[in-house]
């Protein structure tokens, strides 16, 4: 076999290099590079740059809420697992409701998914909150349905569903109408939970290594 | 905003005929489409369909070993927490030695990453394990060292790193020699936890679709 990159600090620089020779990047400000950069290192598709859909203020206004203790809401346990959790700045809570014993019942009740259930137990916990959705469809359309519903407005959603049903279409909607909220979404089908929470790394740790993924 | 398909079973239906409506599935036997259209869904792209590197035998074999209780090794959280934990037919331990406390100073000690140094603290259980990689191809390159120097052989290695550096080349090093093991890899940079969770699943679960997935 041949000798491979062994040295974890030597993987990273060479792995963000590869991103910033072969992806576009210049439409983007660079305070937006960083998650853009991190994005495509959990693909492996330097493509996918050309489909963010991206407000500018979604970096400061994420890191802002981070650095104030906001808590970090994701729509499945994958997201959570991959948010390094020593680089947020304030000890953040990382919370995921999907498990909750109420989820069902409530999913039940409404003729729902549980994902789009789980979301309502965020409500109140939603004002300025980080929001990463790298599953379910449904959770990025209740998000929606509950801002218009006059929730408070998150400091950032992070929209990466992915899939076949809805996944284009809720982040279409985002992207067409965040209600005010920075954000950050990847059209069309593909995204994922390694994207959502690298979108939440670029905001805790920019392009900083520390961290779990080599 | 228009109205969202939100029964679950719904989802899950019209997301698999969809998969198979646009996936070129002819060429995999009829054992194998599953584990296959469990990856697309995953990852959204039915194109990934083309570049599967997966031995014929890897779904009797991971399956037949789950049944008889094997655990499964995976190579960091996110996968373990795509695993669905019902769905596995001898409530199978699910494994991520990542943190391990032993791990930093092996790592240290090898000059290597912590991912491949938690690979060595799987050796008494690798023989007729289910491997789960879905993040870090030093991971893979230390499960094939392994098995040069003459570690056990996994039931299955589902091979799934992701990124610029070392995934290509340590998935196609396990697709050209995969030591007697079968297996699934998607060839390239792409990869992702999501996708070996998604391989896991399939070989507890084929297309069956409880869990936690919408």
């Amino acid at each position: 076999m041949r000798p491979y990159l062994r040295d974890p600090a030597a993987i990273y620089a060479e792995s963000f290099a590869t991103v910033r020779r072969e992806a576009r990047l210049d439409r983007f400000p660079e305070e937006l590079k960083p998650m853009v950069i991190r994005l495509i290192h959990a693909c492996g598709m330097v493509e996918i740059a050309d489909r963010l859909a991206i407000s500018p203020d979604v970096a400061a206004s994420g890191a802002a809420a981070l650095a104030g203790g906001a808590p970090v809401l994701c729509d499945c346990e994958m997201v959570a697992a991959g948010i390094i959790r020593r680089a947020l700045p304030a000890g953040n809570e990382v919370v995921v409701t999907l498990n909750d014993p109420a989820v069902p019942g409530l999913a039940q009740a409404g003729a729902t998914t549980r994902s789009a259930a789980a979301v309502d137990l965020w409500a109140d916990r939603l004002g300025g909150a980080v929001v990463a959705i790298g599953n379910a469809p449904t959770a990025l359309f209740r998000l929606l349905e509950l801002l218009d519903e006059g929730a408070p407005r998150p400091a950032a959603i992070l929209g990466f569903p992915v899939g076949f049903v809805g996944a284009a279409e809720s982040k279409a909607e985002l992207a067409r109408d965040p209600r005010g909220a920075p954000f950050a979404a990847l059209k069309g089908r593909r995204g994922g939970s390694a994207m959502a929470s690298a979108a939440v790394n670029a905001l805790a740790a920019g392009l900083r290594t520390e961290g779990p993924v080599h």
